[in-house]
């Protein structure tokens, strides 16, 4: 059956994240169903990745194996028709080999978390950033993350529900920015693990209002412990921008 | 009785536009209704402009007067309380002369379009910009976009319920830039016309799609009549940007 590789965009809010669930609505059930609706049969969609309730993507990636072939175009539009009006967009659909496999081919994960720091509430970006009133130090935030830069055991921002083999993983990227009353944290790895990304945003946010040093982020990591690390920042500033595949 | 400058955001959806009218909610009125429930009497706020039913800003100004002196952000932060949950944010306050006048002490209007210009449907845009899915030509745009730059009878671009004295009017700036799948069409003058930077955008979409070359601009607007110029873009791509004061 020839294979199919989609890149999705979707707004997270009001869906239970990436996986199907029994209980409420999520995008790979939205693409399932309309993959069925296009090829008269149950199509499992495969995702590079499972994102949380509520966490967007700007380009997710995903494969399923369709019973025949159809151009790419077709498969993107039909599946984009049969989807409405839900919010998740195929891209781009492309032809790949049988081998492609949207998780483990994946070479890299790249993930956005925005923080809106202002005192006045939000009326345009309102489920689309963490509102933090608060003002933040961008620059200390900066610091702190340079300390999870690396190979490093994550237990200390590894949920426990996460099904990793390991907690160790490689951080290739871990920025800080400000642009006005935005602080955009950028984050590359291979993979992360469960609510990795979410927990080291809630500590550098602790740094960010000098509730701790950029020190105690190295301290917080060597714990070894969820219970060293800071709170879980909330899924509505998190995007997957990007899933990285060998040749891109 | 003190007066204060506003500085406004808001989401346009849903709304009938800046100004009170008695069938739907207005931005005015959210703000009016917020300043009567802070002060215990009826407000009058002043808006630099009217923005359309649908549009969007990111810093409308508004003057008010309140029966007394209040701290500048008790008044931010009182008003932003009792507009909840209404997408309409105060960003600023602050306490100006009785000669300052939101419309008149203007000497700039800065607004943004924005055409998402992509074939899939939107997910995490969808309200926020112009979706246009045919391949537009943003450099030949700009060069369409060169033709209303100065001093013009600009009656090929104003709607006829426009209610200002005169036609003509001075474009300082209308920039088309592309990045990526985003097309942004930044617009200032002193003033615009009813539905003057709508009305633009949808000439400057018809040269974009090559239905029009870039001297077909300025032959509409050589005709001084509203039937020679280009259909009225929709309302959900128009951001108000800034009002520029002096000493600004």
């Amino acid at each position: 059956m020839p294979r199919f590789k989609l890149t999705l965009e979707y707004d997270g809010a009001g869906l239970v994240g990436w996986q199907r669930q029994k209980l409420g609505l999520s995008v790979q059930q939205i693409v399932e169903d309309a993959a069925a609706a296009l090829c008269g049969a149950r199509v499992v969609v495969h995702g590079a990745g499972r994102t949380d309730a509520g966490v967007h993507a700007l380009a997710q990636a995903a494969h399923l194996d369709l019973p025949r072939d159809y151009p790419p175009d077709t498969v993107r539009n039909a599946l984009n028709q049969h989807m409405r009006p839900h919010k998740v967009a195929v891209i781009a659909a492309a032809r790949v080999a049988d081998s492609f496999d949207a998780r483990r081919s994946a070479r890299g994960r790249v993930y956005l978390y925005r923080i809106l720091n202002r005192r006045p509430p939000l009326a345009l970006e309102s489920g689309r950033v963490w509102h933090v009133g608060r003002a933040l130090d961008a620059a200390a935030m900066a610091d702190g993350a340079r300390h999870l830069l690396g190979q490093h055991d994550f237990s200390s921002f590894r949920d426990s529900q996460c099904q990793a083999r390991s907690p160790v993983k490689t951080l290739d990227l871990l920025e800080v920015t400000r642009a006005d009353d935005e602080i955009r944290i950028e984050a590359r790895a291979r993979s992360f693990l469960h609510h990795q990304v979410r927990n080291m945003v809630g500590t550098l946010k602790l740094v960010g209002e000098g509730k701790w040093r950029a020190a105690d982020v190295a301290r917080a990591l060597e714990a070894r412990d969820r219970r060293a690390g800071g709170p879980t920042a909330p899924a509505e500033g998190l995007y997957l921008v990007r899933v990285v595949y060998p040749g891109d």
